[in-house]
């Protein structure tokens, strides 16, 4: 394999597939990335238990300056070559495979001599069956990635909470996460055809393929595989792995009658409630209370050691009975960051039963599920 | 004590302080801040077993919009203080001391209550005799402590190679600071009238030090005394102390004769260097040779797990005896970056003493020194 390229077009794809490289590895091999040249291009591969990442850089990418001299392919030890490149003096390098797998990297009057690992011992990617796939723009995909994972568990004491849960099904798409102090639910409506799929893809896949999705207006291709899915662009493929077991059935925990409501600008909450929890993050509970009645909305944090603090909330809209409630301000402060800059509705039942925050226009699309903390 | 101010401009003060302000103190009330509010204004003190900053914040400063009801003094915890202030919502706050040493903070509808500690408990800072003072540009002195600082040593076992030597007489200020494997020189030149002394102040207070100078046009006033020095703006007073015993003479240290020397861009060495650290750093040894011909300069570094890299560095000029050298990266990487975008005289005896390092220009004004490593 010998290959010059633009160093800048060569970085960007490096830094993708290195998302899905770790240097925790126990496999030696997964810490490389492969470098496979065609007379069509470049393909490069990253690879961890969990995800993997598949760029390719068209030979017809004029950008990219692409001089093929010899096909043929290698696995680098990616940490220390994404920082050789990073640090070579010109705009184009060379690569170039030598005897016993050692790589030249040459760019101006800088030669570096690497070793390299043979691509035959790389592990394999999934082979896709495209037939069942759907269609998403990249900003509607990180739209429901970032409204929802946030909510998914940090404890592997259950598994299957530590991802999203998709199910596309009538030309909608639900994706929910919780763990079950809180829970996030998006629903969007779908041209998808036939396909139907219901699946749980680990939240921290969603995390990296968001990062991985720079361009927005892109249309990103779905397909899944018996215990893959695959969201494909047109220079890139990015696979996860999906979590086994039955989703808990999430729906029968969304309450429908509430005794107390209450309409809120979301900045002017969220800053309250930051101040709030600098205060319960001392204390033992991490706690704050919300006392609601007619006449005014306050919101108590509470330290022994460091000392209190209580607000008058402004608040668009109150209807229904006088409450007083307590939860974890940490999960507040990620669900309204979740909205963005809105006003939304939250609706109580009683003081120890759940309560739901829905956009204020949302019509059941966005709902999220707080269970508040028994003081008594 | 009741007082309504200006946030930011408080805030800014506030962080000043904060950064002799340390929470691994095992004097309880050294992790607070005193405010101590006059007639005039508004004195904050922080300190620790290094330093000491006090800032004064004028009834004059028409920014700070200060009304002040009550004058008196408290001491806050620091850093909840500093959170708490940051996150009110208003752009102006109230502080007013209540029973108990308890604080009510008051900013629109946010109220908070924090536990004080009584002001007359706070240590006191030393007393300042100003005869012997002398004054310097912000910039300058900010540019001295740069280009010595980061050769002082990390370790204790010399305690007195942690600190900076500044020796002023004959109306030139010269500051050194070596950690016995490479030094740093810088002299300039100062009206200092009569005033002499010779000091050793801490590295790290240094650092703090430039870190709070922001106004790069300012005089700065420096005062010695028994064992402190006092760095004085019209808004603040910095206070480090110094260290005991006698710095060793490096004058003796620096060569004067020498068998090889060249003449370098420093942005073109120090990114080659940085390349070739990228292997050397994978080594055992961490180092980098250089080999000096009339014909060619090569610098060489190499790891035996990961690889090897040589490059034909670019020079302005060489002249004297071939020689191959070998040194650590990072002492070189340091030094280069002291110079910034400038060219360089390297000047060398032999592979086994030390090197000097100098402005082309600089006519003795700034000299470093790196002991090289012996490979045989």
């Amino acid at each position: 394999m010998k290959l010059t390229l633009n160093r800048t077009e060569f970085m960007q794809e490096l830094q993708t597939v290195q998302r899905a490289i770790s240097t925790k590895t126990t496999i030696p091999i997964l810490t490389g990335v492969k470098l496979s040249l065609s007379e069509k291009g470049l393909t490069m591969t990253g690879s961890n238990a969990d995800i993997s990442i598949e760029t390719f850089l068209s030979v017809e990418n004029e950008k990219a300056q692409m001089q093929i001299e010899k096909t043929g392919a290698i696995v680098l030890q990616a940490r220390f070559f994404s920082e050789i490149v990073r640090r070579l003096p010109e705009s184009t390098l060379t690569l170039e495979v030598l005897d016993n797998n050692q790589v030249a990297i040459t760019s101006g009057k800088a030669n570096f001599t690497v070793n390299g690992l043979d691509a035959d011992s790389y592990p394999h990617l999934p082979v896709v069956e495209s037939q069942d796939s759907i269609e998403i723009p990249a900003h509607v995909l990180n739209k429901v990635v970032s409204e929802t994972v946030f909510a998914v568990s940090q404890h592997e004491s259950r598994p299957i909470l530590t991802g999203v849960h998709f199910v596309l099904e009538n030309q909608k798409l639900l994706a929910v996460a919780t763990d079950s102090h809180r829970l996030s639910q998006r629903v969007i409506p779908l041209e998808s055809g036939e396909t139907a799929f219901n699946i749980v893809i680990p939240g921290k896949s969603l995390t990296e393929l968001s990062r991985s999705l720079t361009d927005e207006e892109e249309a990103i291709q779905i397909s899944i595989m018996d215990n893959q899915v695959l969201f494909q662009t047109k220079t890139m493929k990015f696979y996860s792995r999906l979590l086994e077991g039955t989703y808990p059935d999430t729906n029968r925990l969304i309450p429908s009658s509430f005794n107390t409501e209450i309409e809120f600008s979301v900045p002017e909450l969220l800053q309250a409630i930051e101040r709030a929890s600098l205060l319960s993050h001392e204390g033992r509970n991490n706690i704050v209370r919300l006392a609601i009645s007619e006449e005014a909305v306050v919101l108590y944090g509470n330290s022994p050691e460091i000392g209190k603090v209580e607000e008058d909330l402004s608040f668009e809209k109150v209807t229904g009975d006088p409450l007083e409630i307590s939860f974890n301000p940490d999960y507040m402060k990620a669900a309204l960051r979740a909205f963005g800059d809105t006003s939304i509705v939250i609706r109580f039942i009683s003081a120890i039963r759940p309560f739901t925050l829905e956009p204020t226009e949302s019509k059941g699309s966005f709902i999220q599920l707080i269970t508040p903390v028994r003081t008594n």
